[in-house]
């Protein structure tokens, strides 16, 4: 059996004849390097494009549409399945030896959760079958079916879950993951100037990084690939390079270190809201109160700081009216601070080793930027900070961590 | 269990919301009188709508494609699924209480036959369970799956055979077609103005009306039916009335009697050519000869006449050229009648009967039609004739015949 190479391509990257034609590109390269290729695809390009997942919801009159999840994933299936037929034809024009399958034909077994079925099984049998005839099997992402034969959509990561799982599955040498990116970055390049691409990050880096809002590359697919210890390229679409590689440790990285460094990257969320309640009565009752409210009215909650006294924490700032008034219902007088920013230091070097937040608070200190609150975990430490000081402090931080000089 | 009634509508049927509305009006009749009703759609609309089967081909270049049947077979169940899925949530959004499901879920098993796949079996379990939860249950037409899992479409009548299987699999009490005309009439009315809607037709009387170009409702579909004994509505979408009911004998079309009447009605089809080739050598020779060079041509042969001294036949005028080549290599010397067009006379009633052919030779000699050729089987007369003579002959046997006078 060849060595296979799993590639995922996104409704961008297979949005017209000329985007499905550079990625066929990769394809090809990765043929004449002796890979079998199993290619997974979203559907083609974003609406008003009219087989585009949100093409095929107006449909049915989304936003506001009464059909059924079941009904929905069945639909949605669709935008898939014609993109693997369209992509695999026109592979087969390029002179590519190629076959198209619907996932639930690919072998996998989701539960009945429609919209958000899981993977209970994905069995790789028909693909591996496939591989033996085909240079390429073109799988529809996104899609399974359950035991009754249910057309399912998996929510989580979506087409990038499905090529993991077939990464996973087939054992795979590499799981390539296409974006318009050049690969995982430093930081943000809108926000810092001397931000570079990454050669190598953990799998667990780039989960916090991709969590934190690099949006990237699904932390689901990543725990799969994980898992499965089948390291993934983080691939651009537009050059021949191979991007960031994802992997478990600097000696699974062939041929290239993973450098010694404390913070890998730099991720950032805006638009969020702190929320500071105060009690002097009895804070355990507040605190309950305070979060059950928060669940039911469906706001999400983050950077949570409980004491004594009361309570901290932030939410995404579209919902600060209704907490408010949520709070004021329940008699509390909640204290708000509005335009903050969420900065993740994400480093898999940073664990065990003293004075990481010493070094992150004295150069916030110098830059003059106030903390509004801290956390961290073993691979991260997170700092609360008003959203117009986000751009020093990214600054700032990336040059204390010397991001913009290539290490490995 | 409730009376079941399966409703068909083509793509016309279901393009846009407005086509889809009338279509809903349908079915909640059929519900307000006590039916459970299974629906059946076809993908929507015609090219350039971008969900229906030609535009999905023209995305994998057709005419000119090279894809497998197997993958257009994938690709355009696509166009009926999205359909179903469209068309039962616009039942919903009207207060129906509908489900939908694909060909493979409603339990058509087919043979691996791709672009023209058999039904081997139509298992109607799911859709009886669907139908103790729902008053409509709308099934994808055109498409099954085979035992492999691999998603086939069924050639011959689409989703008028759908229709049929579900229609005998689940014992309904009609199968309701609905299509852009009112029913089957005696003649084409743009040939003969006096033509008129016919209440009651049977099997074989519609098979052989529709064969001959009424192409009303598939022929493959009314053999399911009257194999099952189901009775056949032939409806318009336009209208409230029932349309001509299709069954199998005067006993069982319930309410409605049909005539004893000789010819039921007149069909023809135009643009044929007429081929005569002489031999004075072996004539078994020429006959082998011929056919198999037009059949190793894909020319379809009609209305053969073999004698002694060698043989007629008619071709589509389209294929004139290429027949007459053929022949010429073969050193025949064909003598060709283009302009040509078939007048079928159908009706039960002819069984038996004696002198309905000097009847028909009667009237179209009063009529200065010259008759090229005849041929008869117990429930058809077929007459070749000149295309220029096609008007005055179609209606000089429609009046002979009373056709334009209801008899029942």
């Amino acid at each position: 059996m060849s060595k296979i190479l799993v590639q995922k391509f996104g409704g961008t990257s297979v949005r017209d004849k000329d985007t499905r034609a550079s990625a066929a590109g990769h394809i090809k390269d990765a043929i004449d390097e002796g890979y079998k290729v199993v290619v997974v695809v979203s559907a083609m390009g974003r609406f008003p494009d009219p087989y585009s997942t949100d093409a095929l919801l107006q449909l049915v009159g989304f936003p506001h549409s009464q059909i059924s999840k079941r009904e929905q994933d069945l639909l949605l299936s669709c935008g898939e399945t014609i993109s693997s037929v369209v992509f695999s034809n026109e592979l087969k024009e390029a002179g590519i030896h190629s076959i198209s399958l619907t996932g639930a034909q690919a072998g996998f077994i989701t539960s009945g959760d429609f919209t958000e079925a899981k993977i209970k099984e994905m069995n790789p049998e028909r693909v591996k079958k496939e591989l033996e005839m085909y240079d390429v099997v073109v799988v529809a992402g996104f899609q399974g079916k359950t035991e009754d034969g249910e057309i399912t959509t998996i929510g989580r990561g979506g087409s990038d879950t499905s090529a993991a799982a077939l990464g996973a599955g087939l054992g795979a040498e590499y799981i390539d993951i296409f974006t318009d990116v050049e690969g995982i970055m430093t930081a943000d390049p809108r926000v810092v100037e001397t931000a570079r691409i990454l050669d190598v990050v953990t799998y667990s880096e780039i989960c916090n990084l991709a969590y934190q809002g690099a949006k990237v590359i699904h932390p689901r697919a990543v725990e799969i690939a994980m898992q499965a210890k089948v390291p993934i390229r983080v691939r651009s679409t537009h050059t021949k390079d191979t991007g960031t590689l994802v992997t478990s440790s600097r000696e699974s990285a062939k041929g290239k270190d993973i450098p010694d460094r404390l913070v890998t990257g730099i991720a950032h969320i805006s638009d969020i809201t702190q929320v500071r309640v105060n009690t002097n009565k009895e804070p355990y009752r507040l605190h309950s109160e305070v979060f059950k409210a928060m669940a039911a009215a469906g706001i999400s909650v983050d950077f949570i700081n409980i004491s004594p006294t009361g309570v901290v924490y932030t939410i995404p700032e579209r919902f600060t009216d209704q907490a408010v008034e949520l709070l004021e219902r329940m008699d509390y007088e909640p204290i708000i601070t509005k335009d903050c920013a969420k900065v993740s230091l994400v480093g898999a070097g940073m664990t065990g080793v003293p004075g990481v937040t010493a070094k992150i608070v004295q150069t916030l200190t110098d830059a003059g930027v106030h903390i509004l609150q801290s956390a961290d975990s073993h691979t991260t430490i997170w700092v609360l900070i008003h959203q117009e000081d986000l751009v020093p402090a990214v600054n700032a931080l990336h040059n204390t961590f010397e991001l913009d000089i290539q290490q490995d």
